[in-house]
């Protein structure tokens, strides 16, 4: 890797797009990091950073002479600048905010009151407002005025004399209307997709996907503009929020990355692995009811895992589609009971197909029609249970305020392992023997 | 239903959002749509559509009187009409095509040429271009004179005499700049995240992920500017590619809905199940070489549910990350090997702690504390394997130009459940009997 950093330069560095040089970084040791961004400039810096994980940035930022980092934490936007201040030690917060000037710290403090996940966590304040009484001339004369680092602004939001939110004019209409026309004319005043400040992140993304804007306002509860949300922060949120619910369901943790230290990753596991233990003692317990059967009938046995698997996995396809239409928000309270019947019935018209298929398999194979017949009826009664089940848990888990998509998969296999055994061992003793 | 659309008036539908009423359409009968649409005007109409389904679309313009259906399909974005359009029967495309006016008619034409999932596929081509020896003033007075339908101005391209792409100016250096500065002078012409026309809709969402802009321009291998990309597309196209890896992992369709008619729902899953029941045949087959075994030590038979589900399950915390690093380009193919290695260690690392607590609970439940050890070790081989497969098997599908999320879950549990019942049992009958 040192080979690789001695063949670096400046130049080709800052070429290379921000977020390709905060790739490289997370994966150098902490000095080599120094040696990278010792070859670029305050702003370069600045870029790289809010493109990083929070937390690793703060370490970066933690590390760096306190006056070039005073100067990053200005150059920064200040949503990028809060959540990256948030990460740091109490005592480091307070000595990097004295140094920066009095009107980025006011910002900062305003920005790390609000919880990372809401609107406020995640909008920005650098919002170019007019009055409506300004003519376009004055709008524009007004916006060059603002600070250079107003890097998206794209749409200019109105307010009136307390800082109310009454109306958007976009880039666009500054650049197509006449220059006296009054701010007022030209505004939008029909608001749509207006945000409140406390508003979860995740329903920040349903709102922005809901409206073609660039970017949503946020607001208080008494309507004053706060700031605003820009959808290429939505991309990353709508990006992490897909990878939390897919590595969640499936029981690793929801921000666990794949160049994560062995023993951190082991130990985010190890805890569903244990519920899953627990579980998997349960199916054994149900197998054990039935153990004089099977010492006496062994194809049982064999035929075990058969129903388990097939349960488990019409069960998986269910949840799959269950837990992403109420992650987009396709869902609504009033339609679980219809959406449970269905899908239990999908999962049991597969089960007949499955089912035949199976008996007939067996029957040929073992010569045990008897045991084709309970095989089948068993696949039948666990696939439309795990249809259900598959519709159920993460159902629940929202009507709970848990996350649906959490380790969904483990919950669902435990149970159709359980009530499969159940049925088909249950079956087969009372049938077969 | 027909209560709720008794009940609707124009003036409440105009102020819902486009993206709501055509979730509230989705849901409708055909002769309901009609009712509701008719009380929206073209641009309405045109919004609601451009929010649908592009399939759901086409079938809504097909039924509309033909001078209607060629005005909303004028209103429509390129892009999206193009997409509408080529959900239409041949016949009926041409009977459209002829009404509407030829620049439209065109550009359509061109559009539905390009891959539905391309950055062609995607594009707008509603770009405003200027040329690098404008001054501003003459730039925004002819991009006053464009069409008032070019919403999405955000960014405006420079292109040479050919139409090749040299630079871009935003709105805002157009509102901020001086207007007797010259088009050359302020534009960027550092250009990064261009996009090639055939370029996948999944890198173009990762492109517009890396670089922060609200829009990225297409051209094609000449460098010719052909159109833009803007962020709101992206959006759609992320929650989509989301939807899609996450319940084809499952197993289930990947773009399957959970208001899909049950038929095709089951119609989509049942292959799956069909290769599910085949390997699970293989894991029966597997118990059936140890049945004379099994009938002598059931205990094995009870221990089989533990060794199983937990390989599924540590199997699958390594499938949902590696799975998602792959969709988001965090993994090169140079890294696979380390990958590989890493995640069968962290598997082997928790066999370890859950094979001990199995071996203890079974030693103290069933007294058997030779089947305990054997139990112990299986476990690590076992999960072990499980972290190496649950790699392995998204990293080969790739490779193999297929996608990693393809029934992965299904492909990682049947091999698991194999090789977890071949290293138990064998073990088993080895050291037990």
């Amino acid at each position: 890797e040192s080979h690789e950093l001695k063949t670096l330069d400046a130049g080709r560095l800052a070429r290379t797009s921000p977020h390709t040089v905060a790739r490289f970084l997370e994966r150098l040791a902490v000095d080599d990091r120094r040696v990278v961004l010792r070859l670029l400039n305050i702003e370069e810096v600045a870029d790289v950073l809010s493109e990083m994980e929070s937390d690793d940035a703060a370490e970066v930022l933690g590390r760096m002479r306190e006056n070039r980092a005073v100067q990053v934490l200005e150059a920064l936007d200040p949503d990028d600048s809060a959540d990256i201040f948030g990460e740091l030690k109490k005592a480091e917060q307070k000595r990097l905010l004295g140094g920066v000037d009095p009107q980025t710290a006011d910002t900062v403090r305003t920005l790390i009151s609000y919880p990372k996940d809401s609107a406020g966590g995640v909008m920005t304040t650098d919002v170019a407002t007019v009055s409506r009484q300004m003519t376009v001339r004055q709008a524009v004369d007004h916006i060059q005025t603002l600070n250079n680092r107003f890097e998206h602004i794209h749409y200019v939001y109105v307010v009136d004399d307390e800082g109310k939110l009454i109306g958007t004019v976009s880039m666009r209409d500054l650049v197509i209307s006449k220059t006296d026309d009054s701010i007022g004319d030209i505004m939008k005043s029909e608001l749509r997709g207006v945000l409140d400040v406390m508003m979860d992140q995740e329903d920040v993304a349903l709102e922005m996907a809901k409206h073609n804007f660039h970017a949503l306002p946020v607001v208080d509860s008494g309507n004053l503009l706060l700031g605003m949300v820009t959808d290429d922060d939505i991309i990353d949120i709508i990006n992490q929020e897909a990878t939390e619910d897919f590595q969640k369901a499936l029981g690793a943790g929801g921000d666990e990355a794949i160049h994560d230290p062995i023993l951190n990753s082991v130990c985010r596991r190890s805890p569903w692995l244990l519920v899953n233990l627990l579980s998997a003692f349960f199916a054994g317990g149900v197998i054990s009811i039935f153990e004089e059967q099977i010492s006496h009938l062994t194809i049982l046995a064999v035929c075990m895992p058969i129903v388990a698997s097939l349960g488990g996995n019409a069960g998986g396809q269910t949840l799959a589609i269950v837990i992403r239409t109420l992650a987009l928000g396709g869902l609504e309270r009033k339609d679980s009971k219809s959406v449970l019947i269905r899908e239990a019935f999908k999962a049991g018209l597969n089960g007949i197909l499955v089912g035949m298929i199976s008996a007939v398999a067996v029957g040929f194979l073992a010569g045990r029609w008897d045991v084709s017949i309970v095989l089948f009826v068993a696949m039948i009664l666990s696939m439309t249970y795990a249809g259900l089940a598959g519709a159920l848990i993460p159902i629940t888990l929202r009507k709970m305020n848990l996350d649906p998509a959490q380790s969904s998969q483990m919950f669902l296999t435990a149970s159709t392992d359980i009530v499969g055994f159940a049925i088909f061992l249950g079956l087969g003793s009372l049938f077969l023997l």
